[in-house]
């Protein structure tokens, strides 16, 4: 029924190059003369190469898959979430755009993940790893796929082991933005409501938080910082004790959109008028966040751009590992986005 | 480094039955004595058996993958729109509990998918087909997937072909409820923003409307159908003529939240005062339906339950052939949530 496989033979053989500069061109690496590659990518879309190439991977022992592992959290709709869904999306962009399948795979937090059987049993070529934090079984788990020297990369969480591939938001400094922000405001009582400390971008925060009051010569004050766990809900359930406290503050900071969503609707319920009665900056500009009454001043965060980048990346390696860097490391810069919730 | 694969055999020997039963307890097939069914889930257990259930998949020449195939449509965030998150979080959590992964494929929509070969190459043992629709390449790809009699499930869209297994949800019936409810508020000019007319679930949206008007006796009136293609931005371009129209309209209906938040905006920029110039129900039931001012009275489409249904069932047919309906035909119903956009 359907055409026998094409291979790189043909398409050198159509183009009239070796097969060598098929690979090169296919692969994107190596310096090479436009007319070549022209002629090598319009042979190999004529004889429909470019799927063939990843179905004749398994040939190679290949699986052409990337894969992506997720924290199975129950009766969390994962993919809604904003933080997974555009992180997703520019992974899927990036391997779309090189004929890659994703496979999806799910961890149970509370164990150790056997990552390098997904490489052995041929599952993946590479994998990237999200939703991790500092839980034993998540430590092992990365470390053992370190040792093991995979490709694979760590979205967004920090690790002491240098074997550790990641790409990551520069949280301090987009803490640091907001709250200075708040400060330009003249806002000195600057509360905190923050998310799980497993997390190291809680951290981040927490230090660019901390940087920004100390510049203005505020006091830290404990008794301000509020802790939350990054869920709408948790941010409602902080509305009363942030309401107790409401006459102490002037502003508070929230580490993501949805707890500041959940805070704003709990404190509107108690009667608050926002943003006269508190001035509020978060965290992420998701879709969400200029939605909402007042819209929200917010950090927004290259969720989607992170994530391509890592795809991209782990391909690149996949695809030329000689001329690779085989450690990731990089930082992305966030962007206060100003709305109405600061006072502006 | 790691432990050799348990087999079966090994699990059946640890709880005294047959390889047979142990087949049938861990695939969830036919009658069973719980005491039996307990013994066999504590040896799999012991023996660490569900994870290597999976990995031994290959060796059987399966790929312990479901499919998910999308379309790929450029620039956008595509597991950012509530739809497809929504679907494929539903998906997940059934693949997560039978041990499986979820392999996303993109597929071009101007080219007709090659859906066989990811049978034939061992990518996935069964595919769900998202967003697909009427133009000549998807239709050929669906027929010629049914034809080899493959597993599979369409969601939420109609083909004229008894082979194909299709999870949906009924859309006249919901759409005839928003219009319904529009005209128990007093309403008689009621406009309605379509999305693309290449979805079926576009076509069933005009049928629920056109219902709900003729039983009411209301003549349709085409000048008041605008067209737009279920994103913000088509949503807010038509604000330009539902503006033009205001003096006509006491309400509009829109195929999804997404183009109604796109016309309020639009709206609210002309000055409109919503809902007082304009009753407004839309579809979905999206996060952002709630958060929007004034709140949105919308169809809740079960996304989620459309998910985990279609691959439940796939999975149900991998596990038992014989005992399974090879061709799924399943319609869920939608709700009505009425909030403060249709006046309520």
């Amino acid at each position: 029924m359907s055409k026998p496989l094409t291979n790189r033979k043909e398409v050198a053989k159509l183009a009239g190059v070796s097969e060598a500069t098929v690979s090169r061109v296919l692969n994107g690496v190596g310096p090479m003369k436009e007319s070549t590659r022209e002629r090598v990518l319009d042979a190999a879309k004529r004889l429909n190469y470019e799927l063939n190439a990843v179905a004749s991977s398994f040939a190679r022992g290949k699986s052409g898959n990337l894969g992506v592992v997720l924290p199975y959290v129950p009766k969390v709709h994962l993919f809604s979430t904003y933080y997974f869904s555009e992180l997703l999306s520019g992974i899927g962009e990036a391997v779309r755009s090189k004929g890659y399948g994703l496979l999806l795979l799910f961890r149970d937090p509370s164990a150790v993940y056997d990552y390098a059987s997904l490489y052995r049993t041929q599952r993946v070529d590479a994998c990237i790893v999200l939703g991790t934090n500092t839980a034993e079984t998540e430590l092992e788990g990365i470390n053992r796929l370190a040792e093991e020297r995979l490709p694979f990369c760590v979205m967004d969480q920090k690790f002491d082991n240098p074997l550790v591939s990641i790409v990551a938001a520069d949280h301090e400094q987009g803490s640091y933005d907001a709250v200075k922000h708040l400060i330009s405001k003249g806002c000195q009582r600057i509360g905190f409501l923050n998310g799980s400390m497993q997390y190291s971008n809680s951290w981040d925060r927490m230090s660019g938080y901390l940087r920004a009051l100390e510049e203005a010569e505020i006091k830290f004050d404990e008794s301000i910082v509020y802790q939350g766990n990054y869920s709408r809900t948790s941010g409602k359930n902080a509305a009363e004790d942030v309401y107790r406290d409401l006459n102490e503050l002037d502003a508070i900071f929230v580490g993501n959109d949805r707890m500041a969503i959940g805070l704003m609707q709990g404190l509107r319920e108690k009667g608050c008028r926002l943003p006269e009665d508190l001035k509020i900056v978060s965290y992420d500009d998701s879709d969400a966040a200029s939605l909402t009454e007042p819209p929200l001043t917010t950090v927004k965060v290259p969720f989607f751009e992170m994530g391509r980048l890592a795809a991209e990346r782990l391909l690149a390696l996949l695809a030329d590992k000689e001329n690779s860097e085989p450690i990731i490391s990089e930082k992305l810069q966030t962007e206060l986005k100003v709305r109405k919730s600061s006072g502006s």
